[in-house]
């Protein structure tokens, strides 16, 4: 869909000016500097030529064959223009103006219509309110950013057009090249989705960067994100999360941001790597790009001071990677190799005098040790240190080695050099050893992820008939909340197991009910009019004999009557009491970009003083409601901790999904949640109590 | 002490050498290009001249006085020339050489025969194992390092000499000058803690750096940081503080890595800013050095893009600081400054097209705001962007103003004249948005420990005499562990109150004694030699007639004689079964750097499961005591939340202090606990259940 975008055989500039300080003339200028080898068709109202090239009165006057249109006239203009484009059968457009949505409900309603026209003409459109697009490998520079950016490997894309100049700035100091570089704007058509789409499959994409505000839609970014990223990396800014950041989103552009628990887990379900920084964007993608992901997380350090080496080694621990145990024979051939004071225990330390050959010899039987999946070459600029020859050393070992190979040459004016010949070699260097291995990290986890097969959601059988009649009747009803039988019987469908329980209309048969499942029994007010049981006394626990379910019966009717005069009353509800070995949550609500976002905890001060809770995206398969369940901080009390027993995770897990199941299937259910589960030891279940739905009426 | 380091009038160079490629040679060369203005005397058994300067065969024959003697020989001569240079008066020593703890024992020895020496002849030493020192302000370069510093504010002390050459290799590239630059090496003699008195007072040293792998003393370090840092920032890195890292540090130097968690607490006492990676070291000091101190956290943000001014906000909300709300009059204005796209509410946009002249006058109102404390300025470098008069007008607005400034000029190439701009008029410019706002948090930090008055350490009545008799006691009969009497007298004596209990050897005396305190009460095994009474059911509890103490009191004294039957037997210790309204722990154990290490936890689950606890270093204030508390996850349960009441958090924190200054006072106490302390309502007090106490023997 985006071939006429960004491989265009013949461009227009409609907008294109003569004026030096005019965004036409800038972006006419780019175009003709960048190497585009088709023709350029300057469109103005005014006849002449422009730097050159002779102009048209509008895009009908051109009469030959245009694949891409940009565009840079006053807003007010647009919307024809762009009708006029599709008439000519133009085959894409880029929008650079502003004046649409961030201006308010009339620029929202152009938006609108500008993405009417993108459908009717087949003709994708990029922006409005954007900087344009560069492209490299055609190449062409479609765009008023000051500078073209190098050729390279990445591709990006951003929602905010100044960060796109400030990357681009940023990006030849580190002599990282791109091969897409696309400004979002607005997305009134084309959006972060169809980017993702076209780059997972473009082989000049070797890693996709972005810098998101909000998401046009999550559930199709989050299938778009797992396709992409289980080929290569995906890494983002997701800026506006925290509620201020997010106000400031709102003034900012006109979407909506998502919460934040929801993006943390769309990102860690889709495999996209968050980037919290610029910082991050650069060096995770330099990594990506120049260098193989590591088999494993053991890193082997190697360096000719102790003191990055040990900040190197707190940076492995505080990240979760591995320090390699080298192999006795990589350390007797190293103790051979080295001088006596050197240490051959990782981290390796060669010694203040290392010159470039100790570098090598040592890398080299390093590199070959099976015990290692990565290594950090750490140089700082002692008296005697070959830092050039050391770079040649480095890159000659990464190029014969197919490990991952990081350098952290830790300096600046006297490594320059040196740091050149590693970037040559595609060996990224940082000069601080923990971004070394924060970078490692995500190297880690993406070939983790890679590793891991495309998770199924299952679809636990769930009585689908059965839950629509309950739902629709309460619908039909016109209540939005479901009362507690209804709720009950929603969650049995799904297979959840709830307890024994009969809604008794008589004292006797509440008796004959409680003596036939066994004491202790509850019993609860019955009744489509009372919600808030407990408010007006509704409830009551430890029923114990026959006696006290005679007394529960006629306090809780009575009281029901004077408190709720109007209320219809059915009886009430006997139900065993039920002890569990354990209790936790699981709440879902939607997310108004991500959709049904559930959440695990467990019981009580755990969820409301700690929250400590975890959160996934409905759907999810059974392997990530048990991770969901083992990442809470307290998890060990379901593992058994302090002598008490396993309790029954498993059974957790299939809530767990049967409710991801469920709200996937009914989107009219907008919030649930089932608490307390009642949770039992191993192998022996888990039971709904309280169960509570609300629905969108 | 150190005048005669740091501002020598003569300095001797032993071990001086016309080889270019010896140490001698490089040292030498340094001293002269340095522009030390003092005789320098070289020291070489060889007669002749040496870079020009004419050679001594040793210290003596120097005959003139010295103040600094470097020494720069193989590590078996050193003791001796030190002995030497004490009896010829030298004022100070540096010791280059290498060979001594770093290779084994008798090196070890060496360093301590080193210190002898110091100390005898008032001699002080730095080293050995050390790259040297550096003086810009004297000036004077007496280390092989390759290049000498700027002259600046900061002054550095490193315990890796490698790092050192890193570190003022990178400083170039920001322009960070430094006063003093110190390795530390070995600290056979002069440790970090010298140079942390020295600098407190010394007023070309604006901000104090250092990184550290161990620290020589725990409580002199406290002393010290707390001195230095209420008038200066004190940055430092801790490497070497996961477990990892502390194994690799052993290997480097000789010295004992504390534990984590102890230093996490001595620098947060001390008001040490724990700088994560030399960036920060960097990023930090910078900011110290260039801007005043912001008197709050309300932070302004000036922008010409609305993207990165979203990642500021986003970081601003996750480091704890505040947008500020700028006043109505400022917004007015700024809405009469501004073109009409403009946000006028912070983050200020001023958009893609503002020149410097919107820049300055935007600045110059919200500068103006009471509510505003410090002002964050972004820019990107978008097409008609005016970076360096803007960095002009940023300058001009923060040399006007008494706020501090810090500017966020997000680009490389295009920029770098504009940073330039920048750095010569002390504004600090971090390119991306999050470090910016990190630097703001702990300026903020810096401002507020320093405004908070030095914490007195509440020294609350307890009666020494009865607790040395106490432990002389258990000492006398060989016993690490107390007695439970013993440890709940001890508590007693330091003001804890304990639950009712009584000592009783018969069935009659324990059924009186019940019945005067009430039931329940608990009966446990009275006897020295039983520790562990659980263990053979030496405790009962829920005692609640005469009848079940009576059958306790058989039961306990029979296992206890059939279990263990050469134990002396003294009865029951009949005591009141107390329910409190919570439960927490209070611990201690011996950091073997910073000394008592007290820990605050809430009882069971909490500790063991969440670990989620607290630490300070005894002594500490009440007020540490009670963030002690208050920074617990679970601190809410102990405030009262869902509908429970405030428990008495004030009692908590009294006991927290009795227990800091009990461990304080008597050093044997090699740890203890209070596993629970019993906490009831507010103003209601807290009793002390269980408590334990190890001593050294």
């Amino acid at each position: 869909m985006l071939e006429k975008l960004f491989s265009p055989q013949a461009i227009a500039l409609i907008g294109a000016s003569s004026h030096p300080e005019k965004i036409g003339h800038e972006i006419l200028q780019n175009l003709i500097t960048s190497g585009f080898k088709g023709p350029i068709y300057p469109v103005n109202p005014k006849p002449g030529e422009i730097l050159g090239l002779a102009s048209y009165p509008n895009i009908k006057a051109v009469g030959k064959p245009v694949d891409l249109a940009i565009i840079a006239i006053p807003a007010d203009y647009v919307i024809e223009t762009l009708r006029e484009c599709g008439e000519c059968t133009v085959g894409s457009a880029a929008v650079i103006s502003a004046g649409f949505r961030e201006t308010g409900h009339e620029g929202l309603l152009r938006e609108i219509e500008m993405a009417k026209i993108a459908n009717y003409y087949h003709m994708p459109i990029l922006g409005p309110n954007c900087l344009g697009l560069i492209d490299t490998i055609t190449p062409m520079n479609a765009s008023f950013a000051a500078s073209m950016p190098l050729k390279g490997e990445a591709a990006f894309m951003s929602q905010s057009g100044a960060l796109c100049t400030s990357i681009i700035d940023m990006s030849f100091a580190i002599g990282l090249g791109f091969s897409r570089f696309v400004s979002l704007g607005n997305k009134a058509h084309l959006s972060e989705l169809d980017f993702m789409e076209a780059w997972a499959d473009d082989p000049d994409a070797k890693v996709v960067m972005g810098y998101l505000e909000g998401i046009s839609d999550g559930a199709r970014f989050m299938d778009l994100a797992r396709r992409l990223t289980k080929k290569k990396p995906f890494v983002a800014i997701k800026s506006g999360s925290t509620s201020a950041g997010s106000r400031a989103v709102s003034s900012h552009t006109g979407t909506l941001a998502g919460s934040e628990k929801a993006y943390e887990a769309a990102f860690k379900q889709s495999g996209t790597i968050r980037a919290g920084s610029i910082a991050d964007l650069f060096d995770f993608t330099e990594a990506f790009v120049m260098q193989p992901l590591p088999q494993g997380d053991r890193i082997a350090i190697v360096t000719n001071a102790g003191g990055p080496g040990i900040m190197a080694t707190d940076a492995i621990e505080r990240n979760g990677l591995r320090l390699a145990a080298l192999s006795s024979d990589t350390m007797n051939s190293l103790l051979a190799a080295l001088p006596p004071a050197a240490s051959v225990i990782n981290p390796v330390d060669l010694l203040g005098d290392a010159l470039a050959d100790r570098y090598k010899e040592a890398l080299g039987l390093v590199a070959k040790d099976q015990a290692v999946d990565a290594m950090m070459v750490i140089l700082t600029p002692q008296t005697m240190t070959q830092a050039e020859d050391t770079a040649r050393a480095v890159v000659d070992i990464s190029l014969e080695s197919k490990k991952t190979i990081l350098a952290c040459f830790m300096g600046d004016k006297n490594l320059k050099a040196a740091q050149k010949i590693l970037k040559e070699g595609r060996v990224p260097n940082y000069i601080i050893p923990e971004r070394a291995v924060a970078v490692l990290k995500v190297l880690c986890e993406q070939k983790k992820w890679q590793d891991t097969p495309v998770q199924t959601y299952e679809r636990p059988n769930i009585d689908k008939d059965q839950i629509r009649a309950v739902i629709d009747g309460a619908r039909k009803g016109g209540r939005s909340e479901l009362a507690e039988a209804e709720a009950r019987q929603i969650i049995s469908s799904c297979g959840v197991a709830v307890p024994t329980s009969k809604l008794c209309k008589s004292q006797q048969e509440a008796i004959d009910f409680a003596e036939e499942i066994g004491y202790p029994v509850v019993m609860k007010v019955a009744s489509p009019d009372i919600l808030h049981k407990t408010d007006i006394g509704g409830v009551h626990l430890d029923i114990m004999d026959a006696r006290a379910v005679r007394d529960a019966f006629d306090l809780i009717t009575f009281r029901a009557q004077r408190y709720m005069p109007d209320a219809e009353i059915w009886g009430c509800l006997v139900q065993k009491q039920i002890k569990g070995d354990g209790e936790v949550i699981i709440g879902m609500n939607r997310d108004p970009q991500f959709g049904p976002l559930v959440m695990f905890g467990l019981g009580g001060i755990y969820v409301e003083v700690l929250k400590d809770v975890s959160f996934r995206i409905a759907p999810f398969s059974k392997d990530e409601a048990l991770e969901m369940i083992s990442e809470i901080r307290s998890s060990g009390l379901l593992y058994g901790v302090r002598g008490s027993r396993r309790l029954d995770i498993d059974a957790i897990a299939d809530t767990l999904i049967a409710v991801s199941n469920l709200v996937t299937e009914f989107p009219e259910i907008v919030e649930m949640d089932i608490n307390p589960l009642m949770v039992f030891e191993e192998k022996r279940g888990v039971m709904g109590l309280d169960v509570r739905f609300v629905l969108k009426l």
